[in-house]
């Protein structure tokens, strides 16, 4: 039997819930993997206000140096969140040889290759499945289930409250604010949701999962990051009419050495799996060689399934106790000579839409200025004749460079032919 | 770094795909993963028939035997297929001290826990991924991707040639002889189809996903198993107004420590991600707790798919070397007092079609009959008046014992008013 003990940090929702799980799974965790976890030390610094029922034999303090400093604790869990000092926190416990599993995607996102090289130093491990996807094993299927393949792409609903309120307002016809307001009684987004709805908790996720998938630690600024706040239910309608549906997704892919990298309101295809993932769920989309593509989707957010990631953390930890940590650390191994390709360079297709005068030569204003960039149009829809002075047009482009988009953009904005501000979104043609 | 002698024994499409993929990711491997793997031997009865290029330094033979007694070869690759003697030679490496390394689903299904007591006795590991999904890691996932969570059900559509099927058959109007001499141009379905459109091949897989999530060895006997010989497009386009599309899926639930298992065409919501999982993919949808539900996709045949799988299962072992074999082969906990509960005990919804008169009082014939057994209806859909003498009924009903429904079934083939043999598939409320 391995006897681990635990230094549990933070006791929010998800310290709790992992607490709760330790408890249910006790004999289950013994006789399956051959492991016994004891929380020896719980720190939390208003853990007088908690609930700590059940931990009888657990040390609780407000100092969380009282975990690092306890040569007998094996494992910090931090759960405390926010990048300070979380990060101090594990960069110490490595340093003293312990091991860390954590949910923190800022720090992991911020820190990771300090980490994972003191870790590696240190002979310690470093498991962090929970800070993408909760508890669904998206680091593990790249690292682990599909170890040996290289990857070129990924696609990541990696955000549950934006696909909760995506959802709602495509299917239940909410508005923005409603939907927002919804996920909050549930439970699913933030009193404060700022960094869910502007992209940036998907972007935080998506610089882990190229680190991994790519072997690039990339900065959270060199991601291209929009919200979904633009996103009207005009989009939403339209898009329906063309087959299509709109996700917030996390995108990377490798091309020729660079890296692209981006977040941003997509429409894809209803066809594509990625389109049934609705609601809270979050799902990785991976192109893998030799595999093909691979999706896996699961519950994004929660307390227990947040504490599921933590649990299958430790039974790694658990399964690798006699184990050589050097291999299990090279789970970051970096490529050589990996750029990144700035926004301005990326290609994508666009839907375009705006409100346009309806008099005959409109189309061809509107094809000639694209055309001066190099723009190729796929298809338009106008609905002509309707007896309005103006309708709608919706474009679909070939793929363009961003760079030139937005200048044909800001020349289709001029025309006075153009009767409002046009909504640009991206496309993206998933297999 | 780990030097590794492999014994491959079977040189056919996955056999040379593997052989492949170690070339292609040698130095990768080396860098990554610390490991080094060399053919030592290859045994396949028609070597000499083969193109062994590039294997220069490995010993080429017909007589497996030289893979099994040379004590420098530490993993036994065996990719020859069949039961025997597959099995015989899984055995012998196992007693040996042997890692065994295998895509032989027929094999694990069948003998799986002897296979597993005798890797657990001689210290010796047993990776088996490519038996179900190929590379797409379902097996990884309910062991180590969410490993400590509990499972309730699960449904997986791990049949690439009958998913190929039916999906031809819906999008593409084909017939079912048509869309399998499709399949087998394209190469997705063997000569002998047999096994795959029968069911059967499921089954073997799901009898392994059993073993894997509940702990309980099933034997195949003991899965109810319908392939898709009799779907017809009556049913697929009555399926699709009804918002339902029908997909072979291997379905296995644990409720009151009874296991209830079954491979058939099963009627299933066009909003379920499940329902968008097309040609060759194969996908595997868990219920977990904590976790909640997950689903897994991808390519489930072809060589180099395969390969994946058997690649990961070599680096699997890899950075296990130095470890405890103990806690792997715990892989399979057997839990103790699960019991299976029969088909005729299984409670699922039907969709019930068939010709009947177009006179008053029909209806109340039928509901007069299923009331009789017990059995509630969710909704019926007649065309009625059409001007011809019959007209195609659609039931679906309530959630019924398989042998009620069957003895009410005989019921309404016997009445009067019935013009055509009644067609039933079942459906699946899938969240």
């Amino acid at each position: 039997m391995n006897k681990i003990n635990v230094g549990l940090i933070g006791y929010g929702v998800v310290g709790s819930g992992v607490v709760k799980l330790l408890k249910q799974r006790e004999e289950y965790l013994q006789n399956k993997f051959n492991a016994q976890f004891f929380i020896k030390t719980l720190a939390d610094r208003s853990i007088h206000k908690k609930d700590t029922r059940g931990l009888g034999r657990t040390l609780l303090t407000k100092d969380y140096r009282k975990v690092l400093e306890d040569p007998e604790i094996d494992v910090v869990v931090e759960l405390m969140g926010g990048l300070h000092p979380a990060k101090e926190i594990m960069i110490e416990a490595l340093k003293r040889g312990k091991h860390v599993v954590t949910a923190n995607k800022a720090v992991i996102a911020a820190a990771g290759k300090e980490l994972f090289q003191l870790a590696k130093k240190h002979n310690a491990h470093l498991y962090f499945e929970s800070c993408v996807g909760a508890g669904t094993p998206m680091i593990n299927i790249i690292t682990d289930g599909l170890a040996g393949n290289k990857f070129s792409a990924l696609y990541g609903i990696i955000n549950g409250t934006c696909n909760f309120i995506l959802t709602a307002m495509t299917k239940n016809k909410m508005s923005f604010g409603q939907a927002l307001a919804e996920a909050q009684k549930r439970g699913f987004a933030e009193s404060n949701p700022t960094l869910d709805i502007n992209g940036m908790d998907s972007t935080h996720k998506l610089a882990i999962l190229i680190s991994l998938a790519f072997g690039k630690f990339i900065h959270v600024k060199d991601i291209y990051t929009e919200g979904i706040t633009q996103i009207s239910h005009d989009d939403i309608e339209h898009a329906e009419k063309l087959n299509l549906t709109i996700k917030l997704l996390a995108i990377a892919k490798k091309v020729n050495r660079k890296i692209e990298a981006r977040v941003h309101p997509t429409l894809i295809s209803k066809d594509h799996p990625l389109a049934s993932i609705n609601n809270v769920y979050n799902a990785l989309y991976l192109e893998a060689r030799p595999m093909g593509d691979i999706l896996l989707s699961g519950e994004g957010a929660g307390q227990m399934a947040a504490a599921s990631g933590v649990l299958s953390d430790l039974i790694h930890l658990a399964s690798n106790w006699k184990g050589d940590t050097s291999l299990l650390s090279n789970i970051y191994s970096e490529v050589k000579n990996l750029g990144i390709r700035p926004i301005g360079q990326v290609k994508t297709k666009y839907y375009l839409r705006f409100m346009a005068s309806d008099k005959p030569g409109t189309l061809s204003k509107l094809a000639g200025v694209l055309g001066r960039y190099k723009i190729g149009i796929n298809s338009v829809t106008q609905k002509a004749h309707s007896g309005k002075s103006t309708v709608p047009v919706i474009i679909l482009t070939d793929d363009a460079p961003e760079r030139l988009f937005r200048l044909a953009l800001q020349k289709i904005d001029q025309l006075s032919i153009v009767k409002s501000k046009p909504v640009a979104i991206r496309m993206e043609n998933l297999n």
